[in-house]
């Protein structure tokens, strides 16, 4: 199978994850797509996915799947042992429910700040999220508003609990974590005060699964064309 | 289990199909939520499901579950027969990318425009969604626009397929189903030319889950009250 990527940026950076931890980094060819260039917004990347988002899983009999929830579904799945996605109802219920939370009140509201309230990833690519509309610096500060009080909500979480959804690591702790990548890359500092999520990023990042991986982060060449 | 919702909305509507489908309607409780009233956005409800949505499910033990896509996988896999959520890695992530979708692309965005370019479900609600900001309206009318585009996306689909994720019904379809129930609500109309889109609705309409479950369709009594 063929993921189209490009390592370093927040989504991607969720399934090699997803990807140490089954252990299928080698049962995968990666396609690098040129995200600063807009690749995955013109014709022949639209062809197959018309979302226009990374990554992007090509199976070996040509099924694409899109979406990294779906992506991690499909992999944690593969060797019939979910250990991301959960194994009873219950499991799967909490799991989806705080990857839903870490996106909508974290990982997608620090997207909607950095490519509406910042020069976001330059010229070629911004034309494509907002064009003529006026208004979006404004409607990205109320996400990263939001943002941060997505950040004081789970480290609440993780005082009562070791990992997001749960006993467990999961692919909730993986959004989160992305997230917290993306707010890094973005500007929006994670409060001092915060010391549960804190303990557990630093926890996280020394799991196997999410050292081994590559592209952790924004890299430094990706930082400067983007103006940080 | 104990599920809070508001019969006729479109979230809620989706977990009654699949109560329906999973035949589980009989066991649950349901508990009214006053949604127009702003309820869910009161400290006691917030106390349950910090994201302030509905619906929300409840187990005996006490346990919480938001999000319709996780409540979807709880009760989907409550008899290890997962019709809605699929059975092989590929129908899951199939259905969870499609399902997303339907989120993105249409539902939510129906959603946003609903709420911010139209005077959506009154005062005591719209306080929360967008306070003091001047330019929802327009941000709104660009989501409807993309829900335009959803809908002429999934007609496409369904011009290759006879359901939104593949050969069956599954929660992809559920979400479809419910977003053309909110875009008919919030006045958005589908365009003549989407005949597949049409045909799959009447087929989908007509299917016992879904013509079984009850509040398919915002109530009369909500209409008059949101002024359409």
């Amino acid at each position: 199978m063929k993921i189209y990527d490009r390592p370093g940026f927040p989504n991607p950076a969720r399934i090699r994850i997803v990807l140490a931890a089954k252990g299928l980094d080698h049962a995968v060819q990666f396609e690098s797509v040129d995200l600063i260039g807009a690749e995955h917004k013109g014709a022949a990347f639209l062809a197959k996915n018309p979302s226009g988002v990374l990554p992007l899983l090509e199976l070996d009999d040509g099924t694409l799947i899109a979406e990294s929830t779906a992506i991690t579904e499909y992999l944690d799945n593969l060797d019939g042992n979910p250990i991301l996605t959960g194994k009873t109802p219950k499991e799967k219920g909490l799991i989806h429910m705080m990857q839903r939370r870490a996106e909508s009140e974290l990982l997608d509201a620090v997207g909607i700040y950095f490519h509406h309230a910042t020069p976001g990833l330059g010229e070629a690519l911004q034309q494509f999220k907002s064009p003529g509309w006026a208004h979006r610096k404004e409607w990205g500060e109320r996400e990263r508003d939001k943002a941060i009080r997505g950040m004081h909500y789970f480290d609440d979480v993780l005082r009562s609990q070791p990992f997001i959804a749960g006993e467990n690591f999961s692919m909730a702790d993986i959004t989160v974590f992305a997230g917290l990548a993306f707010a890094d890359a973005a500007g929006i500092p994670i409060d001092e005060e915060l010391t549960a999520l804190r303990q557990w990023r630093v926890k996280v990042s020394e799991l196997p699964a999410v050292k081994q991986r590559s592209g952790q982060n924004f890299e430094a060449d990706d930082l400067r064309r983007m103006g940080f």
